[in-house]
């Protein structure tokens, strides 16, 4: 029995209701999530999809996120101004008006980035051959963008990479020229790594290779560039996102962190956070609590071909963020459990090495406390699915 | 403070008896599941890695599975007999005393597997150019081996792969025999891919290989032979598994199935099943629920090298069996849970096409209730955790 | 010194040339060599691509296939026809002014393939849960498509499957009356798989799991169906796709190939075919050689987003016909090679099993001859690079 | 019909010498190529291998590397020496044994290494919580290890990590002082990293998470510390190995180099250097010949387990060393080729930027000029296969 159109929306409402679990508004904006305007306006297409939603303005996204109760707007400067308009007198009158939304909906920007890859200009990257490219994207205070290519042959990896930094330089000191005038600290210059696609290889292709850039010598300001991980592209080149962000944290570069979810190894398919590896996220907020993150989350997932617009309202941004503050909520419950506490300080207490202090002396010594290094992840497993509260099954 | 070798084991049997969740041996051996003399035998090594745990016989490997509550045991012939005493009368002997151990411990042999890829004899497969490597595959009864190569080139796979339809069609004619012979019917042979490691490529990678293999002439006897997917031999080529068994199922081939658990597109690391992608499981499982599979479930993991002969016997084990039940249990609610029925329901339905029937109208008919399809896995979330059940946070 | 615009053309005109290797329009005629309209029209664009290039109607595409010597066409329905023209008048209109392009340039179709992802209808697949986009499908003659989830649980797959089904007998059907109706042969009816992307995970995700549905008595013509497996696709989720192919000979089910090139377990790059693994393509051929595969290659790649228009019909097409034609005729060098002749035969022969025929005494009685696994891929870059006809360096 | 034992010698070593290409002792003698012994003396071996090769000793591998001209040979520590004989007087009777074989053979050791991970001590990791393990592995004078896990949460990846740069610091605190002794320069200590194999996830994964840990702050002597890099270690986790060495040669770390071969995203193969991709390692060879790379090629491949001991001698090392001669040499056509020079500087010239400067007037400035970025890598594709030298087909 079909069901009408104007019977839908009802009924996907009513479903979503009855789920339950969500958190309201003000509880949401406790956390420091960001929306960002190409999320909320994706329009469902790729290369081999048409769109199948309509375009949605920064108007219509900021009261949006003011009513969830997402307080923090995100966006890239040519999601909102034509590459045409920017730098002329009409990006200023796009600027008011986005700050009007801002404040009518009390919510505020927490991040803009610079579009270095849609473009026709950068067809060679924002580090191109051309010097005449490189001059304009760095008019356009690049601060990322993607230095790769479809084959590898035609360019030196070690020169695109110095007219890079050539770049972030020229971004960093008109950075520094304009706080002073304005009487402001710097800004906070983040790099977003992504291992291929759109092409094949990219340069800068993880975290770990951005830090190794940042301190290689080649900026002049490395104290003001650190790093934008993204959950899924850490997945996208096999890592364990968490021992990422843990090598980030200890150099001091963890500045902005995008959220979402996907499959290990394949593309970039940016889903709703939690929805496939839920117990890597709880591994991951573990880190973060632990070592007091208080940087942003921002919500870089595209909701599904298939969701409709009512349904990125009602459905995508909603259960994105009460996912996220759900699986924080258990990160703390892991972190405060006494069996994982007590086995972590055994393990870290050791057996001691009787005996001369041989290494087969300290595996004897060892061996019986090695076997909790199976049994912390048995017990994250039952913290996920709440069976240290007391669930009961069959 | 060290914690001194003899007040290990205690301290490790309290937390894990803190953690709790677990079910009695009566209740574990309600469910069809198997454990392999070769993973509770598992010592711990690996080519960069020395072995950790001493040898495990099969009787105390019996002993264990009837006192843990599992059911049924699995094998490999060169687990438990020499290559050089298989096929003669010391095999005989040995069978004996593992019936003996069999019915002891009320445990019964579920499976056994020819290793036709750990000697020298098959360094070139089990299919090997060389005819006698073949014939005596042959005479082991080959069910299953590692097809496959280092560097391209050196084969023909066509070939290769009919001296293996060969090996196969002599395993299923001996079985007739046999089995016309006593009276019983004949053996399930069932095949189990993986798609690299140790060799480079494997011929027959996946499953789905597999199930064309049977069905591409070849064998004699193709109903006699079927499939024992294994989870992570899956996840090695990047497939979603529960699609993969959906495939099987279609065929009537899913015989057989090894969990586990473990990364998507990484080598063979065998951890226990849900440790890793417990949502993943949840979906597996309600697939299998969906579509009554009631074959055995195989234990094929590995206990990790950090974990002692004791902890494997109560960790491991008790862990694994445990965290299946419940994924088991899990899946139930989730085939029942109202929201996901009501939401099926309503997309099977459709919109209906209003007007003259085009891809437009189509579109049109139907733009808000795929909004559903986003819905349902978070619903999935919400009951993995609990959260259907009341679970709340904060 | 920059170049002006106006003597760019004729500097990579007068480069192309001087690299030379290119074959007469004639000799590449004589290779079962099609190019598809999507491939020389493809604009450079991708989800974080503007285009690049202008749009190529059917007419200059036909027309520059004829004067490179590529003696085929292949298209999609919607890549000519927009989808509300389809099954209406102007298709036949269409059609007709095809024929005269195709007529005037000495050049044929030899595939045409219907678009069942790119239009929203299709958003939830061609086998979507609403019966109405079944029907649509299957009036649209489906013969592949896109069936996958961004997430799992949404669906069943084995009841996808089950649908899907249901549109390739429909089109199998109606062409059995067709050809009646002409008094022509039914069509080769051909399925193309791809691991994933656009989206997450596709249900029949390789050759293999097409075969396997193909014998899995879903199909009520399964003779009509057969594969058209795609080199990229192969390498998609890490086969070796020498190997694949080998598995579709057997089961007499290769009947089309796309060709082209890119890197393993990344996305759908779609570059020349060898810019990237020619040695892994020289294995491709050599066994495509050796079973006298005489189906079409089909071009199926994408010139990069750097090329323009002018590259595409200069750079693009030429040169990856004339590396395809390379190759094949360096498989032809390998196949007469009498060092990998001569070594195959040994290996074939084997070493006979002295002794008791124990697994021992035919290790002892091969050990040697083994080797030659060795010194075959070594003998195949000496093939590539020419070694072999005396190439010498340094 | 068989070929007998004593027949295969002479077999395989005459389609060896028929193959030709060798190149002599003393030509091979003219670059920087290292044998490690673990390469030489591997049996065949893995988890499901058992040995097909007898053992070597370290007198047998540096008489053969004499022989086959490999001037350097490198080693594990307890390749050679026992671990319990480690830090004794046996260790000191090894040592002198090693330096009248290195003498007698005019062979000199390039490099040590010191084994951290397989003996069941390491079974935590070198950095383990227990503190008696970090100490032992201090006495051992850690250069690298396998810092990792199986199952993600039982350790806190900054603390591993800084527990690791404390095994690093004495290390280099250590070799500070004997350098004084001995009036020597201080060593080169790099570090190798491998994303993952034999545990799940390591925690220092690519070179560019080792680049970013060595510059972290955690380091006492980070001018003491470089890096490894391994080809197929960088393809193990899909990287560009060319683009990762431009990011080391930028930081001034790329000071040793093993090389081998292997497919993209499988586990670790260590096929010989060219057997698989030709293409991909004349690039590095480029990138390397181009930046004056003079460091060490350490031969760190295992021959196949099909090949005998007397192949490994005559096939696999010979081979090896002569592709990678011949890959530098075409590497040098390649540098010197007009066509790629021409191209490359037309294209740093750029189009300049007519009009206004504004991102449309440079795309039209640049757009045919940018389709020599698909010129290239055909040229590469010619120069591999020996076109630009006249090789011609059919």
């Amino acid at each position: 029995m079909p069901i009408p159109a104007d019977q839908q929306i009802p009924l996907v409402d009513r479903l979503t209701e009855l789920s339950g679990g969500s958190y309201s508004p003000e509880t949401r904006r406790k956390y420091y999530i960001s929306g960002p305007q190409w999320a909320y306006a994706y329009e469902g297409h790729a290369l081999f999809h048409a769109a199948t939603r309509r375009p949605v303005p920064f108007e219509e996204v900021i009261r949006a996120l003011g009513e969830i109760g997402i307080s923090c707007w995100t966006t890239h400067d040519t999601d909102v101004i034509p590459t045409d308009d920017l730098m002329t007198d009409r990006q200023a009158e796009t600027v008011a008006a986005i700050k009007s939304a801002l404040e009518a909906n009390d919510v505020r920007c927490s991040m803009v980035t610079c579009e270095t890859f849609h473009h026709p200009v950068f067809a060679a990257s924002a580090a191109a051959e051309a010097p005449e490219v490189r001059e304009y994207a760095a008019r356009r205070l690049t601060n990322t963008g993607t230095l790769g290519y479809m084959i590898q042959g035609a360019i030196d990896e070690t020169q695109t990479l110095s007219w890079f930094a050539d770049g972030i330089n020229a971004a960093c000191e008109r950075d520094i020229v304009v706080a002073k005038e304005r009487g402001r600290d710097t800004l906070k210059h983040c790099l977003e790594a992504k291992p291929f696609e759109p092409v094949s290889q990219i340069i800068l292709p993880t975290s770990d290779a951005m830090l190794a850039f940042i301190s290689s010598g080649l900026l002049t300001h490395p104290e003001m560039v650190g790093l934008n991980p993204e959950y899924l592209h850490e997945l996208m080149w096999g890592a364990a996102c968490r021992a990422a962000l843990a090598r980030a944290l200890l150099c001091g570069k963890l500045w902005h962190f995008d959220i979402n979810d996907g499959y290990p190894l394949k593309h970039d398919v940016d889903l709703g956070v939690g929805l496939v590896n839920p117990l890597d996220w709880l591994n991951v907020l573990i880190l973060l609590r632990s070592h007091n993150y208080e940087g942003p989350f921002n919500l870089d997932f595209k909701p599904p071909r298939t969701t409709s617009n009512h349904g990125v309202y009602k459905i995508s941004f909603p259960t994105a963020v009460d996912r996220f503050i759900t699986l924080w909520e258990i990160a703390g419950e892991a972190i405060e459990d006494p069996v994982i506490k007590e086995a972590t300080e055994a393990l870290k207490a050791g057996g001691g090495a009787s005996g001369a202090g041989s290494a087969d002396d300290i595996v004897a010594a060892n061996q019986e406390l090695l076997s909790l290094h199976e049994l912390i992840p048995h017990r994250l497993f039952q913290i996920l699915i709440g069976q240290h509260k007391g669930r009961v099954f069959g």
